[in-house]
């Protein structure tokens, strides 16, 4: 195989970006394309049409995976490379579709080049990364890694109600093909940052060392209901206030931290929730993260102890009903390396970075090889519909993949 | 007329109250009788079936109040008396009812002791006292007293987005009657205290000179989405840390001037409000109250010193979206003194009460003289399916609005 001259066609990945973000457009010119919706569902189909126009074979796993494969030379375990096309409710136009549509340019631009690889490559889209409509995020990577079970991911619910297994049904895009547990040569993601480290040090590509230590979780308070007005406050039970309470000490947490630390109150639900009622019951969701994890585990003891201490002063039970935990994710040496030969060799600037955000590389990370390249935002500003990155670096980190999973796939 | 000795059927009042709670049966043995529910208009069926077999004229105004009428001897305005059949998502058996039920039978023990009074008197149900699924509470009473405009009521929306011109409409109770604007001789409520005191100090009824000053408001934060991991802390603007740290303010401002002063953090709820997302909105329903109106005022100069402390620390926008305001209620001397000497003959121990919650009869006091008369309630629980009453208490208080009712109705 030759190909070091080899490039993406930049137009057409830009021109598919922005066509891709009409599909499930927002009401700021962002994109609201939650999984497994009608939107996401004519995203999905659009990939799809452009896979098959090039003759590419397309499949799709029970989770609802799609994969779009370049056959190589030889029968060995495939490179994957890809990301998400769900965003979130007000996401924007690149966070997850970079990834995929960029990977698309890698076997596309080989296919045009006439080039066989050695070994295969296939194209992933991951579903529900966001885990905006069905929480947690990166579920379907989950099981794909083996880390959850496939009828866990089925019985998950919306707020609605509807399961995943439904959605997922309604969609067309539930396959036959069996959810991981296949031999992978490797896994390459390339995503734009979602923060403002690139662009202050002028770099457009960040090579992923490791991620930042999370520690989240679901905290559900039991109080009781009783009037707003008589009811004495050395008597109240109000699980909203014990809520309200851990969510404002998350974040006076995050403060305590910066500016490595950060800590979030993402969510509160309450019930009745209404005027003239305390409420019986609440649960709010927390994280706190952290580049040290020793720092980390620091964090997630005083917001231990915030807990405890709100539920004591609102009078109310707390307990701790769902937590996660990620960040201990090493890439892979030799795929980094890799990737920071084709940056070298393409004259691109680059810098080592953490990863504060979880990533479907997270757990492709327990299963093969992986390697995970950030490209500029502008400004940092995601999960918002005005996120933007500046063309050229975006284009020079998706030839660095190009280079990089090229390098993987013909490797001895 | 005669009738000192008139009293009313104990029996039959507890019986249809307990035959009563059988609709719209709660999940532990209380109530969720929302307002202009199924289960509603099924207990104004039922109180219209009572009022139709003994041949009392029923009527219902076009805010769905509804109107049972015993005649006079003359042609006067009549006394009225009732409170309200809704109750809260998890409510009492009690609350509200008893006062309609007892109210009936002030009317129905006159018909059959053949006694007719000098003026009309009428038992009134009010439509959607609580709030508890449109808000505000008191919303009816309120246009019947001339406060708010029946525009303004019907187009008041549940959480669904259904108006209350719709939902009055589908329940059959939307009637032709005008909506207040008529000569009222005098408002007598009968409700249980929804407090401890009566209990504590042993006495079966309560003359309520005045209500509790309350300040409620609805805040809206307003601050931006973004990535909940990698945004820094100081570039965050999550309107739901904003919410929760004026909820928990709230909280601790009833603490502060407890145990007259009571505040509350009643209904707090944020958007996109979900895992991986900063939220760019939120609103919190908040009250504090005393029974000083200085003291009061003193509180909601905390709050809304509280409300700009946080929404500085949480770096969002806020804004006081709606206000309301009770508590310079003056109940009637006249109306009182005829509740105070029935007490007295029926050997009722009593005592003078201000009423920390909302009623009715604040409306209504500013359209005719009014009684507020409360009876106890166990440990003063309440807004809770595990409400009740003394049974002997509660006749005793129902007894002593049978004859102040008949002595306002005679007198000269």
């Amino acid at each position: 195989m030759t190909g070091g001259n080899l490039r993406i066609n930049e137009d057409r990945l830009w021109s598919r970006l922005m066509r891709s973000a009409e599909i499930g457009t927002g009401e700021a010119g962002g994109l609201k394309r939650l999984a497994l919706t009608e939107e996401d569902a004519a995203m999905r189909r659009q990939l799809v049409a452009w896979a098959e126009a090039d003759g590419f074979p397309v499949s799709v796993d029970r989770a609802g995976n799609i994969f779009i494969r370049l056959s190589g030379r030889e029968e060995l375990p495939p490179v994957l490379v890809g990301s998400h096309l769900d965003t979130q409710v007000a996401g924007g136009r690149f966070d997850g579709i970079l990834g995929v549509l960029a990977g698309f340019e890698v076997i596309q631009s080989l296919k045009e080049a006439g080039i066989i690889p050695k070994r295969p490559i296939e194209v992933v889209n991951w579903a529900n990364e966001e885990g905006a409509r069905f929480a947690p995020p990166m579920m379907a990577s989950a099981v794909f890694a083996g880390v959850q079970s496939l009828d866990w991911l089925y019985e998950r619910t919306d707020d609605d109600g509807v399961t995943y297994g439904e959605a997922l049904a309604a969609t067309g895009f539930r396959g036959d093909e069996p959810v991981g547990g296949r031999a992978l040569d490797s896994y390459f993601e390339l995503h734009i940052e979602q923060g403002p480290l690139l662009q202050e040090n002028d770099r457009p590509l960040g090579i992923v060392t490791g991620g930042y230590t999370v520690h989240g979780m679901v905290i559900r308070l039991t109080g009781e209901t009783a009037h707003t007005g008589p009811t004495p406050m050395d008597q109240r039970r109000n699980a909203l206030v014990g809520a309200a309470m851990i969510a404002a000490a998350t974040n006076e947490i995050g403060l305590a931290y910066a500016p490595i630390g950060k800590a979030t109150a993402a969510r509160l639900v309450a019930w009745p929730n209404k005027p003239g009622i305390l409420s019986s019951w609440a649960e709010v969701t927390v994280d706190v993260r952290h580049e040290d994890p020793a720092v980390a585990e620091a964090m997630r003891s005083d917001l231990q102890q915030a807990i405890v201490r709100s539920a004591e002063r609102a009078r109310v039970e707390a307990e701790i009903v769902s937590t996660w935990y990620f960040g201990d994710e090493v890439f892979d040496a030799d795929c980094n390396a890799l990737v920071r030969q084709a940056a070298e060799r393409l004259g691109v600037p680059h810098m080592e970075i953490k990863s504060q955000a979880g990533h479907d590389a997270y757990y492709l990370s327990r299963v093969a090889p992986t390697a995970l390249l950030f490209s500029p935002c502008v400004d940092g500003i995601t999960h918002n519909e005005r996120e933007d990155v500046p063309f050229a670096e975006t284009m020079a980190a998706s030839n660095v993949l190009l280079q990089a999973v090229m390098a993987r796939a013909e490797r001895d």
